[in-house]
């Protein structure tokens, strides 16, 4: 049901390095850093110049690496890392990466971030003709194609696979004595290049893994590219010309961590200038005496909206930090009764104030409805919402996982509909052009939208759909049949 | 070894609540808000109005109870909670709160936030009348006591052993027909009345789990008092008249919850003036870019700092949020290499620039040297370092963990050595008057002060220091006769 | 509840050994060979010389010590250990031995195997005194004893309380300086001492232990006696001349391993013993094919009653040797189609034969009527009972764990109405003398029933029951009452 | 490298039930009784009439069902099962079974006891064209072979691809419609079918699985016969008639269960015949005192041994039934002091005795020795080791796992060398006839060997050995070198 995709979640974070001792441990502390793209399984592949260990598991890094000997055993010079963040239904042991395959003439190791839109008539067409696969993941199809061109050098089978797969991926190879890096040609996902002191390469899904780990970053790897380290040092190759930029504009907005610097643009400073540009293009009353935050994602782009509008930034809403992993749920009672576990306001900050609130996306609704709540019952006057980007209305098809049309807010109401039901005093929305103005990607040339894809904002996506294209379709129907009855 | 205490820890969170339904499920959410004050161990007892019920286990409130039906099994409408931290000396199961004693004639269960300063002398007298003591904590010293007057009744005998311990301690004591709360002469912790919308009180270290469980706030506890909760409501009494308030100021500077309001003073707010005068005493030079807090426990001073300032506050270091549980450290070789765990400086927004780094406090140094290192490496051409407490230059006898004087870096270098040593281009720290007026308790009436311990920085501590009064003083003499040689 | 005990169980076994590098580790050994006298908790202590150091928790030996750190850490040359069977309602960690208890003049540990028979009065006594256990077992009781009597040194402490406890029990105390085993004046529980090559001495439970270590038997420690290992040596001493042997007959008849040698007879030998006289005494008919043994206990009988009566000895039961773990019960659905997961009757032997079953003995009668069926569904066409032990009657007070006379199938039923319950062919049991004969312990002298406790046999009991008295005397009356209504 | 294999372990046990409400718990115990088969690992897949669901894990059954709800959730009416021995190098995840297979047109789990002998070629073959495995287990080749085949229907395609597989295998297939049983040409796997009540069949690899569930025996399945149970019944089919039973005979002498009944003989008698006929053709000394058997699997051949020779049947060695799972070991210091884990000698028994010594068989020799050593140690005046059954002298490739030759004691030595090795006073096996004699398979028919696989004997293989053939002459050759120079 490929569909049938739920929440806002990015798919996964990776990490390789080829060429330096401890490969294994450097590549555990960069995933570390990526670790918000994916909390539901990790692994790690090392290679000692002969033999693939692999280690994986569910859960968090710390978790899957809780026993220090999993870690000490992956020895070896080169590794490549895998976080991933899983939907319910195919989060298996089976689905972790990277995943490692054996042949007699050499194991391979496989780690993806993305998502394939040809995944399931590649899948059929492969199954047809014999082949097994042991994961539901997308990933796995890409070793087939592999293996299907035995008769080519492992390289050239390679680039003919990857012109056989369509949609978002970032792709990273371990062999025994290689590393090789593959990125799609629209450059959905981000995917950079560092150097250790030492000389050895390292590439991560985001920057922020080169400072965990103390090295230089070098360049981000281009739409079509293939990239390949090994013991000549890095070559930068391309299996298809047929390239346009399309950075996935949430990476921005919401996924990827404000210290890392995706095609130049350092995240925390274009979130600051998208709530400045939000603070011209949708003000606040005068009277307003704060602005507040929703932690932690939205905190760069409120003090962007605080300065501009020259008001106080306050920290009116706290989050608790040990949130994440508690198995106790309130009942329904407790609920009730008033019980939260996520989200808090401070009424010693609040209470007799007007406030605004600045979030960095609205996905169904349910948590801006609450945050506004929480305010007003912590005695707020006056809440005033500002989003800062635009209505999410479309899903995304390239790798993040944004919940159907039938479940996104603002694909089914007006702004002041929405205003109206989050129970928020005025609601407003940055507009395309400024979020574009405000990431503005130095190298974007003469790409479409500014070298970003803006199309779970506007339904223009720049590739074909594929497998998706007719449910994309229908669903489209439904809806416009539902507004038609309304 | 009572004089060797090392850290900067809070030493326990304390929650109790009589008569609800799902009291223990109550319980926990309340310690879940207290979380930050203790991660190493956690426990509840509840009582089905017959028998005591008990859960406790080293870890985090979300590890202790993993699993459901542990808290399942806690029935009952009354119960107690503790968040424990420990020292690796005494981090023992048998050392995690509540504790539970059954007798022939009814069972008692303990929870305590605190440090008494007479255990040692009491307890070596209790075991020489024949007690025997399963732990190694303090808190278990009063249950002897009060079983060592059987022949007066419980409150009676309660009252009296009240008076035999010194120090600081905020004691929940559950029986099986009532809740009992008791704080030590000086309040030194804090401790608060709520209740529920059904009536049912609750008692916490901090008015945050109030919030949490959707309680009103109904009146802090005081020195002295000795507050009873049984089937009748609330009862306010007393054990001693000799109380004065010194409410800890590292509560507000550090410790507890920015939600959290003591003594009617929102932590947020206090620790956004201590910024705001900080900025007043000891401005930055004015080509100074910006400022940045450390996060989390200074960024509510830094935004003061910025705004009092008028210069932009940013977001120029991060925080792993991932860090607190993973097993894997980096090696020496790994360390060298760069790889750092913590705190990543943000390049993109610090590269070039001259900052002002707000911290909340300086323990040993080897934190703030590396957020200077941090800084400068990603590029920052000026660190000027701006601390928004006074330097902590003695140890806490009353219940938080500082470390010894041989470590508390103002115990042994002037600001200026200071400033050296960590390679800032200026540090200042907040006076102690800023601080007091930063803070300003409504209620501290003629109290020395304005009601707060500032003991850990001018040296004159509120009570005798019975068991560490040698230890101290001779800590004092070793340290002049190093100056001496200096 | 003290009269309210269920099943037939050992209490614990215990070993302990001094001034041998290694010391936990042997007593790891020691423990492993004594793991059929208790599977519900384990735990070492041991001794540097200077502090103890204990690891205890509930489960199997192997899985308390599943970690071999937690084994490592107990250095130091001595130690003690102890293995338990615990009931559902006191099994609880705080319960398993060996205590540990901390003083400021020294710490102290204690292993326990027995059963006090006044430990209610003794507590309610010391409790009114002050005191405060953190157990719910009798053996904390004795160290209250002790530090009662401070002013006394500790051995004469010991032995003031010693004369304090009645009932059954086989005490080891670990100081730094010294291991000390206490055994009661009837010798109920067995307690025995062995040597290491190097001069080492060791205490068991059962010498099945010095076999297991490589240490040659010593002597058995007798009634009364208190036998004290330091650097010295050995000292034999004793705190009461008031002893009479009354060594407990269920551990020749079912307890003890077969190997184990207590008080001079080879248990083995003592059952296959049972099974000659048996034979004699209890003949099957003449067309009987074959005997069986109930694994694994009857198996010695079993044999002795073939040879005796010349007739093969057949494996016509089958014990599944993985039971023991299982957390997977068999639904009543699946029991009603047969389901069965602990013996199984070989149809290839006893289809179409007359079988002469042998056990140990009959508690309840489950057993004993699953048997006879499992049996006849197999195709046996006769099946004939013999137990190699006379009928369990009454309660045993002194350390093991049968049932109440209520649950006692031979307190309510004649050995007639038994063998219709249970739908054997026939049955019969062993008489008392027989058993005595077959024991024979050689150092009984005048000691009544050849220094044998019968008392579950007979009802008469060897000392004063104390705290049960009334109890038992009770039960007894509401049986008489029952027996007088049928 | 298939022929480097070690010990003397059985590669697995199967079972399988279809049309049964609880079939996943009615596995569960069916594999309980198995798993003597096999405790590495252990798994589950059950139908739910639509779609497949599978728990597996490595570990014993109890430990990878230790939690209930991962077996609840099996639900539905037919379930396959394994219980798994594995060897080091492959014992992952990724091998225990069953397999599961998910196809878009239909799921298909696969579970196997056996051994193919052309897996390597048939592996290489398979890969080169383009198939991917995930496992290093023989199993997975089936599924291959038979997605090779799909444009034949799927018994076809099963029974073209059994034909392409050679060795000794008994397949448990289940799809969401069936239950196929496949067993190999030569019958070297026993595997039974039984029937439960209400009409549901189940497969078996021994029949005191059908004991265990209260299943009747229906018949064995013979070789290269095809079992397919659906929803119409049993359907008895075959997919060869080149066929000759060679029925292991080490199932009899060692692998199977004593109450177990394989082609109509039941194994506890076939061992006490077994044991008779070697007291007849190999007698001991007529002053010896007593037969012992090594416990477990060599008691039902000394009992026989013991009363054909008219000899007392003693307990003589103790085998410590916790043994299993534990996780620490005897230092080499503790092992020299004679720590012993596994077996004792029972000193009350022996001492002073002349004793004939029953075992199975010779692996390695190390056991043996061990045990006299025990024996003698323990008091033995002689020791006269008797060997139900032939040297072991060549290694089997049909699913057991036999030492290498080079291990095999019989192999590199006379029995008169081994006898003195072993330092018994002697040594004897029975001879190849008598055990054939002892067995008696009832429809051997004018089968070779009485229907009995005896090659680790004589080295006589019932059919070709493919992969293993070349491997197998040059250790043969490597093996005459050495006697040549000797």
């Amino acid at each position: 049901m490929p569909y049938e995709i739920k929440g806002l979640n990015e798919e996964c974070g990776v990490f390789g390095v080829f060429g330096t001792p401890e490969a294994s441990r450097m590549t555990y502390f960069g995933l570390h850093s990526l670790q918000h793209r994916g909390q539901e399984g990790a692994g790690i592949v090392s290679c000692d110049g002969q033999h693939l260990l692999q280690f994986r598991n569910r859960g968090l890094l710390s978790e899957v690496f809780a026993n220090r000997r999993d870690l000490d055993h992956l020895v070896g010079t080169m590794a490549i890392g895998h976080v991933r963040y899983g939907t319910s239904g195919n989060n298996t042991l089976a689905n972790v990466q990277p995943f490692l395959f054996h042949f007699h003439d050499g194991d391979v190791a496989l780690a993806h971030n993305g998502n394939l839109t040809n995944a399931s008539s590649l899948k059929k067409q492969l199954e047809d003709e014999g082949a097994i696969f042991q994961s539901t993941s997308d990933t796995e199809i890409l070793i087939h194609l592999i293996r299907k061109n035995q008769q080519l050098n492992f390289i050239d089978a390679l680039k003919k696979s990857l012109n056989q797969v369509h949609g978002g991926f970032a792709f990273l190879l371990l062999r025994r004595d290689c590393l090789i890096a593959a990125l799609d040609p629209n450059g959905f996902r981000p995917l950079s290049i560092g150097q250790l002191d030492n000389g050895a390469y390292v590439v991560a899904s985001e920057t922020c893994a080169f400072d965990m780990i103390g090295a230089r970053f070098v360049r981000d790897i281009l739409p079509g590219e293939l990239i390949i380290i090994d013991h000549d040092g890095l070559h930068i190759d391309h299996y298809t010309d047929q390239t346009q930029l399309s950075i996935c504009s949430m990476e921005y907005i919401y996924f990827s961590r404000p210290d890392s610097i995706i095609h130049g643009v350092t995240v925390h400073n274009a979130r600051k200038k998208m709530g400045r540009l939000l603070a011209r293009q949708a003000p606040v009353p005068a009277d307003v005496d704060m602005v507040i935050g929703v932690p932690n994602s939205s905190l760069s782009a409120a003090s962007g909206y605080a300065e501009e509008s020259n008001l106080p930034y306050e920290m009116g809403l706290i989050k608790n930090q040990y949130i994440a992993r508690t198995f106790i749920q309130p009942t329904q009672e407790l609920r009730e009764r008033g019980v939260k576990m996520k989200l808090s306001a401070v009424r010693g900050v609040v209470e007799g104030k007007k406030v605004a609130i600045i979030d960095d996306s609205i996905v169904r609704g349910t948590t801006s409805k609450q945050i506004v709540r929480l305010l007003k019952e912590a005695g707020a006057k006056e809440v005033h919402m500002r989003i800062a980007s635009p209505p999410l209305r479309f899903p995304c098809f390239y790798g993040i996982d944004i919940s159907t049309r039938s479940e996104l807010m603002a694909a089914n109401y007006t702004v002041s509909e929405m205003c109206s039901i989050i129970g928020a005093d005025s609601l407003e929305f940055l507009s395309i052009p400024n979020l574009i103005k405000a990431i503005s990607v130095p190298d974007a040339g003469d790409n479409p939208n500014g070298g970003l894809c803006v199309a779970y904002f506007d339904g223009q996506y720049p590739t074909p759909l594929y497998d998706y294209e007719a449910g994309y379709l229908k669903s489209l129907q439904k809806q416009k049949a539902r507004e038609v009855v309304h």
